[in-house]
């Protein structure tokens, strides 16, 4: 008899592989990897939500990184919000590793703000504004010692999940989708309710142009786009996957960034995708302003999975709010949720993760 | 029928709980960590030779973490040598590592020198020279940073091996085993052919001096001994000890410098020694200018355990030297042949070992 894939899992994409997939990693526990990076493009006015202000998406990581570890964070009071004051999906992806204690590493690409957490050091920059068209140092060196750091994980671990937290992502995303060649204008996500596609888009081409390179030049070199209109957590995030998927399932969880790193994991090597899978929330796969299927299936044959957490039913407005299409990803929220949901072996369920959602947040928000 | 100990590893102090800690560990893979520090104590002249010149022993702790990492050093040509030209410890360890690929991490306590491979960051900040009085700083947020660390790493490992890498780290580890009140005098262990233990005591006695404190105030406060006489990389060892060892077993490796750690770990939780063994080497062992057994006796019920390492039969003379007493032990050289021969139930021995490191040296060291 096939596995059957569980109510709370939507496959998006390559049925049969996700089934598959989803079947390797059943009942089994991975290890969580959140990959935290800092770029000036999140500062450009319009672009980010993740942080009330430009100089506070700084704190967004490594605050999420810190709520992770300690259910609070340390670096600032309360917990990141966006401007409407709705709190990080970081409670999410907490939640459901309260419910599932799965080892956590954080892995810095390149920070401005470091966590008050243990984390790897891979000895990444932080970012520039990618209208300079040299927005990422020395990608490469990253990657390399995200591949050794991702083989080690992978030895002691039944897969690994990549999630990532980087304010102004999405835009990076498009650039390096761009650079690669593929077809991603209108079809990044976003955090804020009105998806600011056109500025993303001028803001990319900005930086293409202005790294000076001709456009064909990019297109077997993932590194030089990286390093052009990218941000620090993709070659991280590229290298870690590169260097578990050898040997262990890898789940990229997050949603049109993890795009980005997935195209960036195909130029360097090919042979990897078919150990890898995406998982992202019912927010992202049912968004009408973002293109992640279309994404994917551009780069390869790739399985998608949704977890269906579904707040409308929440007694929290905040919670309730991400229902509206805000926020939607971030801090693997979604492959989260799968993670706990499959090494549970469906005992834990999208009700109970939004149980110990509302817990959390009723702890950490509605209350300051 | 009780489990019988391998002729390659001799048990030096408590035989049952050392038996029954092996039993623990028998067929079974761990994760290898090894802490590396900076402290200027390595500079003054005559204390340490873990590096042919006091500049040169900043670069020893990265250059041996490459050399795990890539089998070869990037931070430095060559490989480190002490004075008299004799190889690093690391080779031993790296070979050990060759034969059973475990998992490995580098934990930083506070470098001066960062090697180029992914590495935990604590935020530790490099040792100052303990004759200051205050050579650390905030030793117990990089032992709680530390703690988070262990606690993931054990989720995911059958046990933990902690090496180190530190040079002047026996002086050091003499500072905070006298801090604390044990009778270290002449008992801690040396690199070079003739222990500099006058050295060393007047260097401690200087250093608690100028710290200012009234002796019996550190007796329980392990973080306040660091501060005043120890090093980076023993707050970080101890708090990874600490998180691990409440859910798996713990092999400290190294010699009298583990003795320094377990005395720390044994001030911040008493609790974790019962899940903790020092895995060390025969020329530890057998070393008439240090006493470990003594050293562990004085702290608790710890087993200690040894490799039979014996490089008298070596084709080489460098590692030849060996037997006359120079270098001993470094980057856990002992603990992780003892997890190698445990790994793999006996199968690889002593020999074995030997065998791997002669390859290593002659590809690395003779033909320079």
């Amino acid at each position: 008899m096939s596995f059957k894939v569980p109510e709370d899992i939507t496959v998006c994409l390559e049925d049969e592989l996700a089934r598959k997939f989803l079947e390797s990693i059943w009942g089994k526990m991975p290890t969580y990897t959140c990959v935290i990076g800092n770029t000036e493009t999140a500062k450009i006015p319009g672009l980010s939500a993740a942080g009330a202000n430009p100089e506070a998406t700084d704190f967004t990581p490594a605050a999420d990184m810190e709520l992770l570890h300690y259910g609070k964070c340390k670096c600032i009071d309360g917990v990141p919000v966006t401007p409407d004051g709705i709190p990080t999906p970081g409670i999410v992806a907490m939640s459901a590793l309260k419910l599932v204690p799965m080892p956590l590493f954080v892995v810095s690409g390149g920070l401005r703000v470091k966590p008050h957490v243990p984390f790897f050091e891979l000895d990444g920059a932080p970012g520039d504004d990618i209208r300079t068209g040299r927005s990422v140092k020395d990608p490469e060196k990253v990657f390399d010692r995200a591949v050794l750091a991702g083989k080690n994980l992978a030895k002691m671990s039944n897969y690994l999940v990549i999630a990532e937290s980087i304010p102004g992502g999405t835009t990076t995303a498009l650039g390096v989708l761009t650079a690669l060649g593929y077809d991603a204008n209108g079809k990044v996500s976003s955090t804020l309710p009105a998806n600011p596609h056109d500025l993303k888009i001028r803001v990319v081409e900005e930086g293409l142009k202005a790294s000076g390179m001709r456009r064909e030049s990019f297109k077997n070199d993932p590194m030089a786009a990286i390093e052009a209109v990218g941000d620090p957590m993709m070659a991280a995030a590229a290298g870690l996957a590169v260097g578990a998927a050898e040997t262990v399932p890898v789940l990229l969880a997050g949603g049109t960034q993890m795009a980005a790193v997935l195209a960036i994991v195909k130029g360097m090597d090919y042979s990897m995708l078919s150990n890898i899978a995406i998982g992202t929330t019912r927010w992202i796969a049912k968004d009408g302003n973002s293109d992640l299927r279309s994404l994917v299936s551009q780069i390869g044959k790739v399985p998608v999975l949704a977890a269906n957490l579904n707040f409308s039913t929440s007694r929290y407005d905040g919670l309730k709010i991400y229902e509206t299409g805000l926020v939607k990803e971030g801090v693997g929220a979604g492959g989260a949720s799968i993670a706990a949901i499959a090494a549970s072996e469906g005992k834990i369920t999208a009700r109970t993760i939004l149980g110990e959602i509302e817990k959390n947040y009723a702890r950490l928000v509605s209350r300051r």
